[in-house]
């Protein structure tokens, strides 16, 4: 077998075998496939397409080049949940505890935040003491005990979407449906959860702009999650402007935490929580939606759910008695961003509002950038929320940037007022199953 | 300017700038820009195609990307030819000494071949003491004197063309007709003759296997050659089957002297000559075709011609008494090939044919391989010719490879006989100006 051969083959826009496709994903990790070859076969494939049945193939085959969890201790009951990505998405800080008192195990790898989005072991991070490098009997404990626990992804996950995905990222070969579908879902037969749920996001401060692109995504993500013999869904949610309040690590944690406690500013946080929660609590228990959705909003309101939070955070070595102070997520600097005008806040570029945390030191530009966790923003008004001239809108705060003005010109840029109020958009858009 | 957002502009399908292609080119020949990030934009290129205006762009930067063969000495004189390749291609041979006796000046830089086709460089260095490398000013002189010089072209000319050539040659990107249109007439910019024509083969022996690719071809070039300010034609003709009658270095040499000396058993490659030196001179001197055929045809007749070849060999150090001697050609080992059957020869797999020429030692598998001069077939029966059973259609040669019986099964297999003649197939399509 020739790599040159694999690549024709693409160009042509035939379909691609499963021994092809293992010579070259091997190949490739094994490093005699030359990068240039590889790029080559990518940006036909971003061209020419993948069908359902190579996609799957080649989701096997990248998932295959590395450590596999084995959950296979938790039967039916291990779940995982991905999100394609968003600002201020502290999701997984909500949803795993809210699952986790309904006898799901969310026992999982986790990444770390690059560029506008943040990651959930960076959020975990700004816990005191939160350990994100358990062995492998430590995971599998803690998991059992709490029903979750939350790890650093070692170096050996999935080494060829490492890999792939570098070459990718240099060669404007990022965007293309069977690309991303692979890369997300051997990450997630990797991972070893029975039941996938996927947060797929769409709108201005997503991956995916359009409801088509998101729609088409999700479909293939379930398509081959099922042909891999998982239980998966996709639910589609607005991104087109940041998911809650806070943005930035400790600030996040708060929110979430908050919510757990049953205070919360943010009704669209909620019910984005409440539904993906319920969607993976029915699949992995065969139950209908709403029986499981009426469970998780019950475990919620007794503080079942938030239970299951502090003795998860304390399992891992996590100080939770800063948890309850202001202080926690509180930073040195603070700046407050006053509306220019009267009006409405017609909308708000998620993208532009996650670049704005990472200039105050909330995220990083590069893989060597050092967080500042305190750094973020509090959002005073919201889409959709009246404004007068001069009212704080934002506070912005970081603990090691001191001068904010950048920032805050980021951050109103990325607002617009208008006269009238927004017409209501819609939170989840579909439910793929 | 970053190389990653060309690709990503090609990949969404818009025209690249001349910075932008300007960028690409220089940083790719300087080794600022990866392989790896030119492979992909390569790909890109293939699905996404050029338009004239880029392509002309590209063809302009590549030619400049070294040195530029001066020619303003002979004015509107200087004449190029380019075959986009095939097998028993002889005409540069036949053809540039038509010309030069017709006041045209053939001054050009050939290459070797590689792969079933073969090279001029080749065919001449199989008459002892022609020399290929010549000083600059022996190049002129000797122009200047004969109306012909043929030498080898120089790691300096077209170092781009060098380069993109070898990685599209691993990465599938060969067969893009941008990329080949920029390719050759980068180098026949190069070469900076005033009027270029264009022989582009079409059919199973011929890079480009379909008339209408091989018209899209030509009609690209020639507008391309336009754009850059040359006189330039196409002629699109047949190679389904190899050209003339003989294959091999001196062997070819042989048949195209014979053809000179009024000799000649292939009306085929008489009448391909006569048509691609009348279009030469037709475009050089900007009077009708008709007026320059007949010129053509005199200068066969009145052996003018062969004098001019003659003297042109001479002038480059060959031996030329050599070429009335029947030993020039011949070779130590030779295997009559037998009709397996009665019937007529009904095709002939150009390709096939040139493979078996390169098994028995006239051809380079790589770069490296050395070349029996003298190693080749002459055909006794060619397409539309009646054989019967055990009648020798082809003679094997060589005075390296001792068994020829691989070569000479290769060659049956290019073969058809069948009960009927075949069709007449034109012989020279079209000219495209």
């Amino acid at each position: 077998m020739r790599m040159y051969d694999i690549i024709q083959k693409k160009r042509q826009l035939c379909e691609l075998t499963f021994e092809e496709l293992q010579f070259f994903v091997n190949g490739y990790v094994s490093g005699e496939i030359p990068d240039y070859q590889a790029s080559a076969l990518l940006m036909a494939i971003c061209f020419a397409g993948m069908t359902d049945n190579e996609t799957a193939n080649l989701t096997k085959i990248m998932a295959s080049s590395g450590d596999i969890l084995d959950l296979s201790a938790f039967g039916s009951d291990s779940v995982d949940k991905h999100s394609t990505g968003g600002v201020g998405d502290k999701t997984t800080l909500i949803i795993a505890p809210i699952v986790a008192s309904l006898g799901c195990k969310v026992a999982k790898l986790s990444g770390r935040g690059l560029g506008h989005t943040g990651g959930t072991l960076d959020k975990l991070e700004s816990i005191k003491g939160y350990n994100t490098s358990l062995s492998s009997a430590q995971f599998m404990s803690v998991a059992e005990k709490c029903g979750i626990c939350v790890c650093g992804a070692g170096e050996n996950l999935v080494p060829a979407d490492k890999k792939l995905y570098a070459l990718r990222d240099v060669t404007a070969t990022v965007s293309s449906i069977p690309l991303i579908v692979s890369s997300i879902m051997s990450k997630k037969l990797a991972g070893g959860a029975n039941t996938i749920v996927l947060d797929v996001k769409t709108g201005s401060g997503a991956f995916m702009k359009t409801y088509e692109d998101s729609l088409e995504l999700a479909r293939r993500m379930v398509s081959i999650g099922k042909l891999s013999g998982k239980k998966v869904s996709a639910v589609i949610t607005n991104m087109d402007r940041p998911l809650g309040r806070n943005i930035g690590n400790a600030l996040e944690v708060a929110e979430a935490y908050n919510l757990l406690c049953g205070k919360t500013e943010s009704n669209d946080l909620l019910e984005i929580c409440i539904t993906l929660s319920a969607e993976m609590v029915s699949r992995s228990k065969d139950e209908p939606f709403e029986i499981s959705r009426e469970k998780v909003v019950e475990v919620l309101q007794t503080g079942k759910a938030k239970e299951t939070f502090l003795k998860w955070i304390g399992l891992q070595g996590g100080d939770i008695s800063v948890l309850d102070s202001a202080a926690f997520s509180s930073a040195k600097y603070k700046t407050e961003v006053l509306s220019p005008a009267d009006g409405y806040i017609s909308s708000a570029d998620a993208e532009g509002m996650g670049i704005t945390a990472m200039m105050l030191g909330a995220g990083r530009q590069t893989k060597a950038d050092v967080i500042d966790m305190r750094a973020g923003i509090i959002q005073k008004a919201c889409v959709g929320d009246k404004v007068k001239k001069g009212e704080v809108i934002a506070i912005l705060q970081s603990d090691t940037v001191e001068d904010h003005t950048n920032a805050a010109e980021r951050w109103l840029k990325s607002l617009a007022i208008t006269d009238t109020p927004p017409a209501n958009q819609p939170l989840v858009y579909d439910i793929i199953r």
